[in-house]
């Protein structure tokens, strides 16, 4: 596929798959967290926000894993979470013509934060 | 289920049934609106929206239809949008102890606006 | 004003209220969450907030307030927050056609929950 | 300031610059839009948004406008609209260690798409 928008930028492949990386990261932590969740949809809400991420252009492959251990303690009585970004384990696959990056989201516990990370994948 | 809840109330089950239905109706839009979506991952989308609703309290059905026609019309070179309110044809079903409301969302051409109604289902 | 979208409701006035009642809230608790938040923007943030809804029908009145101990307390080395539900003290007033219900969101300890509530103003 | 993040990552500053760029304009995107908006409140929203983008790391200045002619047209007869991708204008700048980086988002009419770019500030 050749893209469209690449005359908007100028930079190595390698950048922009970067670049691209860390666009999905932000936008899977924006646009999930808040939706309802427990026991009973917890698997299905991982296929559907992979699957919705793969359709944004470059992405190769998508892993989301949300953490049982935070879905099922301190439930309220009222029985179900919402989801949040310490739950969620990214892992991702950027391919821009070629250049692969791997983004990655996920709670460090030192940091008490939902740290998104890349490496170059050789 | 007892509710946990009923003390901070003073209303009929009837009215408690017509606000649990507006909460639910306006979580969905401010939800999953953004999420980005095509011809492969709508029914999927769907499923996941259902069942992430059905995890609230006091909802007994929910049906959950994206517009095809909107989906697959207008695609940018970039071949995907993302989910509008005008997309989304919503229909659940509270039932407060006993009564129990339909809400519904859908798009009203002559007022371009994705309205949200209900009924009282006796 | 009269109300455009009249005919598709079969309620009285005051059913319609505690209806708008319910979206308003539910819109709010899925729109805002997951906006970053620190000491520097906390009121700016409940005024932007305040006037969006205030764009909504029917609105009267609205006053939110984010709760300063949850947005200072256990900061990360990352030095902010993104705002949660349990943050969220929300009080706003329906207005429609003269039926006015005060809606209202905010954390209750003992249910470890952001419940939302109405009562119908005489 | 130190990065207590850096021990996970292996990549240069520009890369990581970019990367964040990356992230903000992503969250931006997911997080912002559906916020209801007419005159009333668009000034007030686009300096909310830049504060909250300001709080995250490494960013040095952001820049938000919201297209008023997309605001003010097609009002429906419930006179407002939600904020689209299209609607928005962003720049911002990344420092990350020294290394600098302009990321952007802004609606590309031949693409039918928001856009998001970067360019490396020498």
């Amino acid at each position: 596929m050749e893209d469209p928008a690449s005359k908007y930028f100028s930079c190595s492949s390698q950048e922009r798959a970067i670049f691209e990386a860390g666009i999905k990261l932000g936008s899977i932590y924006h646009q999930y967290t808040g939706i309802p969740i427990n026991e009973s949809n917890v698997d299905l809400l991982e296929r559907a926000i992979e699957r919705a991420v793969k359709v944004q252009p470059f992405v190769e492959e998508v892993n989301i894993k949300i953490d049982r251990n935070k879905v099922g303690k301190n439930q309220s009585s009222y029985k179900y979470k919402t989801l949040t970004g310490d739950m969620l384990n990214v892992s991702l696959t950027i391919n821009y013509e070629g250049s692969r990056v791997e983004g990655s989201m996920h709670y460090v516990e030192e940091m008490d934060y939902p740290l998104m990370t890349f490496r170059v994948i050789k």
